[in-house]
């Protein structure tokens, strides 16, 4: 009986939670290791069911993962790599959309509804989601690796009115009808800016952003994370994370967090309770408000 | 960290009964030691509050408390009984409507909006919702008691609708116009059996409905329980108790339970964890399912 | 027939009234010999009901009867007033909360409901309606006597868009979660002003504001108003009569009227005449509009 | 003032009526000397537009009047009538259609809209409101005489639910895409029953239905209704009139009217007073209901 | 199977103008040889319903046909004309009224539901739809001859949620309640203008403008169109039609079309086809859409 | 010009089917040839998109093309056939899933899309859409190759709801949560019996029936199918195709069509043309409706 107790307890520390976040919108970008290990796909999945039963509105965007590369291995295609993009020509591209499309966006939309949630999987073609362009670096065009030009979200607005979670694969279709490979941390933070969600979380393989004596930051406003990427404490593939952050908080989102995807219920364990596991992001202008 | 994530763990073990009840409504008795105790009234009003967050729809029909004799001792007003129930006359029925509705009533509002709910009293008079007919037993009027004659729940509808919380007390009002006091727990079994309710509960001072060798039936269906009354297992207080039971079950209630208010948080250990902590009653028809 | 034929024509001399305030929110503060004389009650109630049928939303506040005197004198309380307000300890704060909400409030919504109308009775802690603070005259804390902070209407707007007609108890509740006793015509007016109201009509025991001469003023602007207050043609308990019109004129109820509460049909008359029984305010700007 | 104070109580005896009949359909044939008339022509107007307003939905069909004769003449056309109905030719159709639809249909539209109301004039042309089929009497064709082969309500529907008071002319198409002039009683008949109409009126010239012994009959059921018929009681234009609303009750309008149209508010006064002015028809298996 | 395969791409042809047009509300103003013709009258018909079927909102201003003449005749009335408006007695207004109301309103309202529309047919008269006043020329007053004052398009857009084709006789009231004929292209441009439409549509008895080589100018923007009148190229019964346009352009109708109702489907070449049968005008500031 | 004429009058010639199927749903199995030669994919597209412009509402289920044994064969995976039917390994059934979903879906939805269209692709797992089972040949399992259990069409009505047109691939999901193969005839025919679509129309590679004498059969009841069937005159590939259809009609889809995809436009000749250009399928009992 105890046990019980305890339990409901439980059930009553998070009612703050689940009182502040009622109704609103949050969109995960969902990768890496999460995506991967077979434990913290059920606990990623039952995290967002539990979130959409109690009255949030989870989106999920998710990246590719090493299934691109096996196909692509298994059918003998080697890719060439630009500032860590792939730089994606046609046949390559095919690949990609069909594992990203095909294979890992059904995966997740079939474990969310084994589990019990109702999930309905997109690309960013349906209904003219992701409006694309061809991405360049340094003037030289990453073939079908392409960046957000424009989203249009009433599909996902549909979805989310019958009580569906929409999962979403980050492929985009340009004005010449062709479809793009765009970054997933990138389509999540423009999908969160234009559903004005009060939430961008991104799930990593990092235990989240670092200061310079390695410690994690819990929590960081705008200006310090601009001086992090400034005086080189950021750096690698942490700071097209940071840009992205720092841009979807421009556009309206409310926080951004980068959180450890190996810990199981990470999700949960950011939006539910005090501590928190990753790296907060919020606003200047504000006192930092207390999570 | 580890106990935060226990804690999750915990609030992934409640969403099986969060699904199970979504969009459902649940009628519960409240009266006894948990509208006494300071703790056990704070633990009800916050089960209440956490049900109604997470999608389910309670309802609370409260009883008289001890503040009910109170008032009548300052007033010097004495009651004569008739099998266990007041019988009340024009002038004691004044102080019962006043403290019911003007007092008790109010207190329960004023705990559930002071924790985060949105709460709205209402007395049988109200919107027409209890229409009331003179008790007699035995041939002999009970005074102003009464018993349910009538219900119209469209002032709970509305309510509803728009997301408050009903709180309810038990006075009718007959065709004369005037006010009859009735029993709570008669009135909380029609209103379920009106609002096509899934549970009602009902708490009480004792554990639950006990066997011969005074052990706790954790549930039983409709035979067992007559059997429990015709064999004078059950006896005194618990009869008419079983017999509301019964009755919301014939009128359509899906099941009823009878649990020990005295815990903290009873309502939420019967509705959400496995073990329960009272008497659940079923219909006979169908197999036992599974709690 | 004749008497059929004069019947139809009086019919049709109301049509330019129910013409002109339909669809339209009059909030009337009931209080004084209109809620003693049973008459004056029956009278009262059926102008209401009259209303609300014939597309106007009539919003009743009443104020305390002579009932909390007696429950006080019964129960052996004393009172002391300051400024002609009773200075409210915590224990006969509860007398006036079960006298107010438990018996008046519910009276009236039984005589309603009685003759065929459908009200359902709120306090101002229903739905968060009334949050109040505690008053202070020149200082001194009046105890549970308190004023209007704000109103939240919504519990009101539900209850007109279901075709109820509510009516209200004048207590508020404080950030404490205490409740308190706010005089009636303060919080019909802010009532009104919160509901976009078109009049606020305070029924009182007197024929209405009278001028040096003693003659009633049938009509009267902001200016004239505020002159009689300065010039001490207005003394008091009209006083703050005038003072709640002036308010509840200044955010944006249309007009206000203080009449005779002891005429049978007093709020009939008022809106249904081209007479009126009493006196009506309405702002500067606008040239006086034909009543 | 004691006028003003008769007024209300006047007001106060129409409840009653307004509660038993809100929201609820009343067609009205509208003829006869009631449509010559000016200060009948007015009275009618004000009535129709009193219901509307008090949250009934009147209906009005109209017949012709003298002006389809008057035009005739100017136009030199003689008309031969068989069994009182006009047999009409295509040249006599077009011109009393012109004169139904373009002149006294627009009149009485006119007439509301002056006195305060919102009227939409509609012939049966009109969505496919009258589907007529040609009228043969003893196998004689009638000309473009009709009869009413089916309604189709939904245009009128349409316009209750913007509020406007929909005013009908008597005219149908045939399948053959011609109009005919169907009489004004049978159409409102029909569409009372279509509407599912409370009431069916129809304004005459003679005050009601009268016994042998020439006295107005103020209330019989069907089997005295066709008893009347029978013995030769009721004769001449007044059989068919009976016909009409004994067809109309058979089809499910609750009750029907034969009142004096060239009493002021006739209308008002059979819907809105006990008396009555008229004789009402009412089914046989009931009760008389108390008017 | 070859014409079949015609048929198919043809359909296919008009897909962008389905598309470019869908929703949007198009009044057309019909008169001269097209109300005439039977094969005109057909095709006109035709144009309307399957624009209606494929999405678009046409709306009808009837203007008089030779109906009215004729009937002036046969009562043996004569019109004095000024500046080519009839001046109208009260008298001939009663026969215009009944013309255009009564005869030939319906027989278009007819011929549409006869080839499968559902239209309803209206006066201005109907739901207050058009106010009117008196018209002077030259201070000189033309009998019931007015024009537009005010138009309330309330019952067109409930028409139009209902799915119906509204069809509108140019008859306005005026505030003493009188009926005044009215230019049915001015009416259109006033009722296109109160629709927000998307183009105005004038079908006339001539091919379109002409330049001053006579030649058919298909497309002009405001200052070319001033320009024609201002230097006489256009001239008589083509000027009012010109500044009936501007007027409309000026209210924000995106564009307008003088076109040649004497060519069958002039409707749809002008709406759905690049080359058009007419003159279209358009704002000055915008470059010139293609059409 | 006189083209355009002519284009108008084509215009008009849809308009009895428009008006016909005006709100319908059909269900379009596309497969074949008309999923590979380009100008067919474009003209399927276009008819499709003219189709929801028009107010029908047409669903596309498209089957697998030749890129999945292009991809099979690249992976160096070979097949097993019984009956007809690959004998799906869990490896094969990966790629298969990947092609169907991740590349032909796409690119139906892309061309509808770049047409200007609002496409949506879906698999069976999407909203839980499709169920399957273990196809099982004389007791063979057909490894992941599956049939229909049920289908949950709410995610279809949704779409339709928000005005996009459905793209389905033919894949299902089981109880234990894999994913099966299932034959896109099946998916279509299952479909349009959940929708209660009126058309059913499977796109071939054939004209359609044959008799015994080879010629086309343009339309046939019920009993002559299974006549078909059992005399062998239909054979092979035919034969289920011909179930299907039989199964559509027992579950209440109105007609079936098996038409030639090789033919342009092969869907709007059959829709929209008294000719058609396959075989039609209709019930017994009702005489043959006329095309």
């Amino acid at each position: 009986m105890q046990r019980y107790i305890e339990k409901v307890k439980t059930l009553h520390e998070s009612l703050p939670y689940i009182r502040k976040f009622y109704g609103k919108t949050i969109v995960i970008k969902y990768g890496g290791n999460a995506m991967v290990d077979e434990e913290l796909k059920k606990s990623f999945v039952m995290d967002v069911i539990l979130m959409k039963y109690v009255g949030l509105n989870p989106v999920i965007v998710h990246g590719g993962g090493p299934q691109i590369g096996e196909m692509l291995k298994k059918l003998g295609k080697k890719s060439r790599f630009v500032g860590g993009i792939r730089v994606t020509d046609k046949d390559t591209m095919d690949v990609v959309e069909m594992v990203l499309v095909g294979k890992i966006n059904k995966e997740i939309v079939g474990l969310i509804n084994h589990y019990g949630g109702r999930a309905v999987g997109l690309s960013g073609m349906d209904g003219g989601l992701i409006k694309a362009r061809k991405l360049k670096i340094k003037g030289e065009s990453m073939g079908m690796a392409g960046e957000v030009a424009d989203i249009n979200p009433s599909v996902i607005e549909g979805l989310e009115r019958d009580k569906f979670i929409p999962v979403i694969a980050p492929v985009g279709v340009g004005d010449d009808g062709r479809t793009y490979n765009i970054n997933a941390d990138m389509v999540a933070g423009e999908i969160a800016a234009s559903l004005k969600a009060i939430k961008l979380i991104l799930l990593t393989d990092i235990k989240g952003v670092l200061d310079k004596k390695k410690r994690l930051i819990s929590a960081m406003n705008v200006t310090k994370t601009r001086g992090l990427i400034k005086d080189g404490t950021a750096s690698g593939g942490m700071i097209p994370k940071l840009k992205c952050c720092l841009d979807a908080i421009k556009k309206g989102v409310l926080k951004t967090h980068i959180i450890d995807g190996r810990v199981e219920h990470a999700v949960l364990l950011e939006v539910f309770t005090d501590a928190g596991i990753g790296t907060e992001m919020y606003k200047d202008v504000r006192k930092k408000e207390k999570r």
